[in-house]
């Protein structure tokens, strides 16, 4: 059982120590990258040596919020910290050693499982980005410009820029904090937000003409092709939340997305509001997920892998 | 000249009168409507007589908001304030005579023409309902749910749900402190951000399909035909924020959406990155609003117009 430390006894811990190395979770998000890069300005500014491990999933979308703070290759830490990840299974896939080793967690999940030597664990944040800065906030006494940047990006991302169930007051106060503290909100909400390539302009409006409805408009499909894709010039790094379109639709309550794959197979999101479990949707076909959003991949055309997922969704519509 | 009114003079303005109507704007939005309703509830709880005009042109999208408040129709006010409303002659197409004879105007537009006897304008405000949350707070000396929850639907219509550039820690602390008086947030969110009509769909899709591109890019145009509209079964109240489809494009410094009217004109839509300016862009046309976001209403067939605007950004866009 890992030891539970507040946020101003996770302080005192950072300040009894040095040598700090923070570590994030597989396919890293804006919370995780955000959290990291945060708590290294933080530490630095409270004199101290700490770095983030590159992690080779990070995306060209986040990378320039955490390019400063990147680990050299043979820097050997003496205290190892994760961020935002609620179990060591998840850790980046580069973790090696320090998965058996995490000294201290720094989280929000209501399913972590305590397996750092130390945890601060606030349940009640959006974003494990709120818990950092909390700490740094009992650390330094202020929260820096470096520090206000990379935890809005955490905020922001996590709470789809504040218009999840998440959200909260607290996350609110925390956003305006950051923005005084310097945080160029408007360039993040811009570049991550409110910016398309020109290729995803025109992915989605494809998709979003071609959108096939069933089971009285319950169920909403969109299919996206390899030619589809080449004909409106989008790569895979163009496809950042696609499987969110379809459920938008007023009155769906299942939302599938269909995306064919170089090998021939099929990729499935299935994104499903309260009372359909996307989850077992998708384990019918070797995958699975959560009960709101699950995937799988299936090893057919799109039009035979779409329409055994409607037929599948439709039972679970009853 | 009107007289100017701090958020503290305006309170006591209000104190020492009673028999109130507010009006809004043309086509009214969320920060119009939800400005009308908090204010009318604030006035209420102060022990005041207060309704809002009903504007023949609110959508269903903001009806619930407004409904409680709406004037008897033979309604003699002793009062007439608008909110939202730069000018005049944008007023309600039904203001009738009130036009020519409003108390106090409540604002946060640059482009206000001071047409009121009294005018409480801050235009570091992203949402009129920001003026009034400031007001209503000298007046009562709190927020209560009722006032909560239409200015919080007025900040965040306004602000794209906290995207846009005129957020900043004013607009976060407001919405933090609506939270606490009891707004539900997450019911706005999910209703006014988070669910599309399908035709609204559809209508997406070819906006982004048909985007045109000029000057390098940095110009793009959507143009919403009547037609185009009819053969999507989208009515007014599914155009919701499509000003802000064009700009989203990478690049784009200028985004404008042409929207033919029923009787022949167009309604203009300007939205403009910083460094290019899209109240001058609209002014030059009798219309007004930010430097960010603009518009003006112009007498031709949606070609013409989207030609013309396009003539009049490539001229700022230098």
């Amino acid at each position: 059982m890992s030891q539970r430390l507040s946020k101003k006894e996770t302080a005192a811990w950072l300040l009894e120590r040095d040598g700090f190395l923070v570590c994030t979770h597989r396919r890293p998000d804006g919370d995780a990258l955000g959290s990291a890069a945060a708590l290294c300005a933080g530490l630095r500014a409270a004199g101290k040596e700490a770095y983030v491990l590159e992690n080779p999933e990070t995306t060209e979308r986040y990378l320039e919020y955490v390019a400063d703070y990147l680990a050299p290759e043979d820097y050997e830490p003496l205290a190892v910290i994760t961020v935002d990840t609620a179990d060591a299974g998840i850790l980046q896939i580069n973790a090696g050693p320090y998965a058996e080793a995490v000294d201290l967690c720094i989280d929000h999940h209501v399913s972590n499982t305590d397996y750092a030597a130390w945890t601060c664990l606030d349940t009640g944040r959006a974003a494990c980005g709120e818990v950092v800065y909390a700490v740094l906030l009992e650390l330094n006494g202020n929260i820096s410009a470096a520090c206000a940047l990379p935890l809005y990006v955490a905020l922001a991302t996590d709470t789809g820029c504040f218009q999840y169930a998440n959200v909260n007051a607290d996350t609110f106060e925390t956003a305006a904090a950051l923005i005084r503290a310097g945080a160029d909100h408007w360039a993040v909400n811009k570049k991550l937000f409110r910016t398309k390539s020109r290729g995803r302009m025109a992915l989605d409006g494809a998709l979003l003409s071609g959108l096939q409805f069933h089971y009285g408009e319950q169920l909403a499909v969109a299919v996206v092709t390899l030619d589809l894709m080449a004909h409106c010039g989008v790569t895979e790094d163009d496809l950042d939340d696609i499987a969110n379109i379809p459920n938008q639709a007023e009155g769906v309550r299942v939302g599938i997305v269909v995306r064919e794959l170089e090998d021939g197979s099929c990729k499935i999101s299935v994104r499903a509001a309260p009372g359909v479990n996307a989850n077992e949707i998708c384990q019918q076909f070797g995958g699975g997920g959560h009960p709101g959003a699950a995937g799988c991949t299936v090893d057919m055309p799109p039009d035979e892998a779409a329409a055994m997922l409607v037929a599948a969704a439709g039972a679970a519509l009853g």
